[in-house]
């Protein structure tokens, strides 16, 4: 399984078009030693020829344009087979508008993300555009489903929905299934595990498992304490109260993970005001010597 | 006045990711005279200070990232003060949900477009997070509005709606008002005048004057022959049927507007497939000759 990271920050990316926080005035001034990143995008293939889209970025036109493996082989095609949605979140959905184009998709997630876009929103109807139209497939807690088939093997790509806690972002309308609202993804193939959970309010027991039973597992590195976004904004939620579990302090996912993964640990959707994108910062160095790998745009993974 | 182009290709951008046209694919290996371009977007100041965007592109993001004079000068804030909406196309809304970051808006719009947005699609709600909400201001045919004060003199940046004719795009369920579907916006300052028309189904003996009396125009430059999108895709709608005069042929756009202008005309919301991004095609040089300028990235006019 090959498994691409085509973007790493949370929403607004590094920098953001409207913060002037340390790290966002050093990324563009240059002092700051880090990488700038375009919003959380990851892509996953079992064969190196069909990639499966984790969520869809607000950055998706730039990312799909900037990964060669994407170029069309016809005159219109596409190497991305299906989309699979873990929220109804802007960071998660916005990018399926940029699918647009005519281009016949396949589109997993939970009933409930599929009637908010679906039937709260008519603005994603361009998606039936194209002939066939767009395909919405539901993801069920308790039964996998083959998100893409190997061309060069019998097998393909499992998907498991995991449950994680969370809500459904503030702009849905109507009362849902409040444990559709953010789903975790785990894919298999050929024996090789990878767990995603770009958003994760809580470090559960089974997703404790899920992290240590994985080669992979891409995990929310939003926050690095819990005001953060507070100390920027002057007011507003902490990252708890957001659905994020901070990484750092009592009860933190430093913390809750130790001793719980035999695979790689890499943290996603980074906030721009995150102290870990500073490679010379304390907490870029505190991570790192927790066992975590900290995800940039174009990293890739064989497993 | 001042005029930036953030964006200047139609939907899906050049190369489009999904495209294998000649155009793409040249662009791509690098054998074609021609500059990537992201999709259209136009960014407007009295004053050099505070910015009206016309419309939002799906590449906003980066369109505001990579201009220097849109970087915040306090901890969150922007120079962009307001935005002008032409239609309800995803081309030209899709970008105000990267604008979802707690900054305080105001948006301009037909009442139609307003009610697509705000009634039909809940997950423009977002804009409601900022303190205070974004404010929804309704353009009205007959009724200039100053969008924004110059803050160096007593007068600022005026908006006239034209209408253009053209349709909803397909995605909206309810019927409204046909003649508020698409607009087109005079924009003056200090006696200068600068007319945006994006999307033109027809030159109409309104649009013909508007032209001539502007000193800068940025007019529909989406498609160069009428049948050139149906010959990539093997089917599907011909440039008139959705919307877009092309510019070449009798009674295209080159023809209906020879004589029609004294000031800058520029043709803008170039497809992918239109062979004038070809800087060294026969097309390219026609529009030339025929008085006309091809917008790219990052062009900038004083007026």
């Amino acid at each position: 399984m090959r498994v691409r990271v085509l973007g790493s920050a949370a929403g607004g990316g590094f920098p953001q078009w409207n913060c002037g926080c340390s790290n966002c005035n050093g990324l563009r001034a240059g002092t700051l030693k880090a990488l700038p990143r375009t919003q959380t995008q990851v892509a996953v293939s079992a064969d190196g020829s069909q990639w499966v889209l984790l969520n869809a970025s607000p950055d998706l036109r730039q990312q799909l344009v900037q990964f060669p493996e994407f170029r069309p082989s016809r005159s219109r095609s596409t190497p991305v087979c299906a989309i699979i949605l873990t929220s109804a979140d802007i960071d998660s959905v916005m990018g399926l508008l940029h699918l647009r184009e005519f281009e016949p998709l396949r589109i997993y997630s939970t009933a409930s993300v599929s009637r908010v876009l679906r039937e709260e929103n008519t603005i994603f109807r361009v998606l039936e555009r194209s002939s066939p139209p767009a395909d919405w497939e539901t993801i069920r807690f308790g039964s996998p489903v083959t998100v893409a088939q190997n061309r060069a093997a019998e097998d393909g790509l499992v998907c498991t929905a995991v449950p994680l806690g969370g809500e459904f972002p503030d702009y849905v309308r109507r009362p849902l299934a409040k444990e559709e609202a953010v789903i975790g993804l785990e894919l298999t193939e050929n024996g090789k595990r990878l767990f995603y959970a770009p958003t994760l309010p809580v470090y559960s027991k089974e997703v404790k498992c899920r992290v240590a039973e994985s080669d992979l597992a891409l995990l929310d590195g939003t926050f690095w304490s819990d005001n953060e976004l507070v100390e920027v904004r002057g007011r507003g939620r902490t990252a708890r109260e957001i659905g994020h579990l901070p990484l750092s302090g009592p009860g933190g996912a430093l913390e809750e993970l130790a001793g719980w993964a035999r695979g790689k640990r890499v943290l996603i959707h980074i906030n721009n005001t995150n102290p870990i994108l500073d490679e010379e910062s304390a907490a870029n160095r505190a991570v790192r010597e927790a066992g975590f790998e900290i995800a940039h745009d174009g990293m890739e993974f064989e497993l």
